[in-house]
């Protein structure tokens, strides 16, 4: 089984509030073709440390893999130090100096003269295309070992590793077949998740289970390794389907897709439309359903009526239910997605009020309390919630609570 | 100055789901008092791996800490290889043993034979005491150099490193004061940030600068320490200002204060309120807005118009402007804002309306064609940009441009 060793390069990610996260990608890249991480570093901008940590891998691991470190700037150190760690030269190649100057120019603007640094790689390295950002990365083959150098931002370097890296890496490792499922549920806490089906998977001992719980909802991720495709394939999906009976409509993606995404689908399929109309999310929703591509087809609008003037006016809501039961209710709840849903003629309409914190919470109504309102063509319903967290978590499990009650609401139309 | 590194013990920190954040709090705690992280290493339950690993790092750095590795069972191989790696012995110290019957029996429980392991200690290492677990830590002085082994909950090691390492720690550093800068630039590239500014900081060596590129704005840290706070301050009060004046308006936050807050705090400086028409960003512009608490003092509506028919009726975008110009026109992006703050009554409205992509683009209006609209009680604009990028930066770095368009016209304010 062949080794890999991760270097993440950058005195950002020694600071208290930085983390690398590239290496958490890559390890799931690598681990699905049989490659095992065996070590992860983050070195600084510090020529010796690095030299010395890059040299130390490639003694270790069969493939060492970098990420960051090839901006433009001085304390970009990575082609520098990689070449002297294996004794090799940078050489300078026109070309891609034209490929900066170009891309610089589409952008309207003139390539600063300290842009030449990234025309600069180790001799003999294969030069990897870089079509999101200015800095190309490198791969070195040194006797046995691989050594990959890629740049930082996740959105440049997973291209990158999956168009060029990955296939080489399959022809390295051989025929080993790794299968993962990435299911994701809502409505239910980490450890009555665990509990539900702890038995079920325990008697897969063969196959990697984790559980994992973010922001508001839990990952169960779950893998199984053999020589066949097939049957890695076929074990996963006996697991998944016990699973499934067991945790039922709490499992919202199969597939490890977001619940936006999935909001999408039901609403494309069934050909639907929807509108919404947001308090304390201060238009979370709305983002988060059009930060998938094709939402044009099924959202229609979207209100942010963060002041009180503005429920009234743009979403009819009656001045009376304001002052009777207070902004934060079930029944402004109710006037608000009624009053979406009547201005943006949709199928659906969703609404959100509440308290987000960290101020404004009362003894009746504490920081947290979120009522959620629901329209169709046949009724208006609400529910309440008091959900835990800081502002930020406040707003995006409400955000998720309204966006999981539509989903089970569109799952009915299939019932019926 | 000190340097420390941190080794993080444990396979499961090399899986793609679990990351180290032990050692975010630990770098929290050794900067404070003027120690650098230079390093961190991430090593499996891999007894050759780790115990180079802990040589190395004694070699190149004045403090090593530890986490984890330090349980009950096979794979905690902490102990053993930590006495292996610095050449000594382990001991039995059969009061340790005593103390984790006496804490099993508290449970109600018999202690398993294999808890055993947790009573041996490196010979002359001092034993840290834990009050919330089974497994003590261990301080090691070897030579000039200190090795520290914690266990690896946070709830076990960090009023271990407190109580016991950090007042020694501290007595090793000496009065050091690190202080500390994080200014954030929008409009300008990280190269042209670092050409413009590079002559100003090199003059300053004992002061450190990193200069990293996030999303749609560059981060500036700067940190410098000496021997007196007031003295360090002194320094970075300097050299802000001078990168200020070249800098200028691009600088958007001295105190590392976010976008949105920048924007809340004019607004509440100036007593001005705002409204916010979106289309591409679909809500991204208002959830931004409203993450800020206090948000409800200055931001009134915000009106996601995803559908051509949303704008005509909740903006009064008129429909010859749509049929003449398209949707994404200077024409419309001026008449959402003019719309928006006219139905809102606010000071200020903003609007945006764009391609994200993938799809939707054209030859004349590609992917990335966004127009920004501003109204005032004088004036209408609009202006057009061309953002890089995919469908989330795009629709990230539309809203910071619409954001910090409208910071520059706060600005102005000032000046008239």
């Amino acid at each position: 089984m062949l080794t890999a060793e991760i270097i993440a390069i950058g005195s950002e990610l020694l600071t208290p509030t930085k983390t690398d996260t590239n290496s958490l990608w890559l390890t799931e890249k690598l681990n699905e073709i049989g490659i095992e991480v065996k070590l992860k570093t983050i070195v600084g901008d510090d020529k010796l440390r690095l030299e010395e940590t890059i040299r130390d891998a490639l003694k270790r691991s069969d493939i060492v893999i970098s990420t960051g470190g090839l901006g433009p700037t001085e304390d970009d150190i990575t082609r520098t130090v990689s070449a002297a760690a294996i004794g090799r030269e940078l050489v300078y190649i026109d070309e891609l100096e034209q490929d900066l100057r170009e891309r610089f120019r589409r952008w309207g603007r003139e390539m600063p003269d300290i842009n030449k640094r990234q025309a600069f790689v180790i001799e003999e390295a294969e030069v990897l295309a870089n079509p999101n950002g200015s800095a190309v990365g490198m791969s070195v083959e040194i006797g046995e070992k691989f050594f990959v150098i890629l740049p930082g931002p996740p959105r440049e370097n997973q291209p990158m590793f999956t168009d060029f890296i990955l296939p080489k890496l399959r022809e390295k490792a051989g025929e080993i077949y790794v299968c993962r499922r990435f299911l994701r549920i809502s409505g239910m806490g980490e450890s009555a998740v665990d509990e539900a089906i702890a038995p079920i998977y325990k008697a897969y001992p063969n196959v990697e289970t984790s559980i994992l719980f973010n922001k508001s909802e839990i990952e169960l991720h779950l893998s199984a390794q053999s020589k066949s495709a097939n049957e890695a394939d076929k074990i996963l999906d006996e697991l998944v389907t016990k699973i499934h009976e067991k945790l039922g409509v709490a499992i919202f993606a199969l597939n490890g897709e977001t619940m936006e995404e999935i909001i999408g689908k039901l609403l494309k399929e069934q050909e639907k439309t929807l509108s919404v109309a947001e308090s304390c999310t201060g238009g979370l929703i709305g983002s988060r359903i059009t930060e998938v591509s094709g939402s044009s087809d099924y959202f229609i609008e979207g209100t942010v009526t963060y002041h009180n003037d503005a429920k009234i006016r743009s979403l009819s809501v009656p001045i009376e239910l304001i002052e009777n039961f207070g902004a934060v209710s079930a029944e402004v709840a109710e006037a608000m997605a009624r009053g979406m849903r009547e201005k943006a003629k949709t199928d659906y309409a969703i609404s959100v009020t509440g308290i987000a914190g960290p101020t404004g919470g009362t003894e009746e109504k504490p920081v947290g309390t979120v009522f959620i309102g629901y329209a169709d063509e046949r009724q208006i319903k609400s529910f309440k919630i008091l959900l835990p967290g800081d502002r930020y978590l406040i707003r995006w499990r409400a955000s998720q609570a309204a966006l999981d009650y539509l989903r089970r609401q569109l799952l009915k139309k299939y019932d019926e």
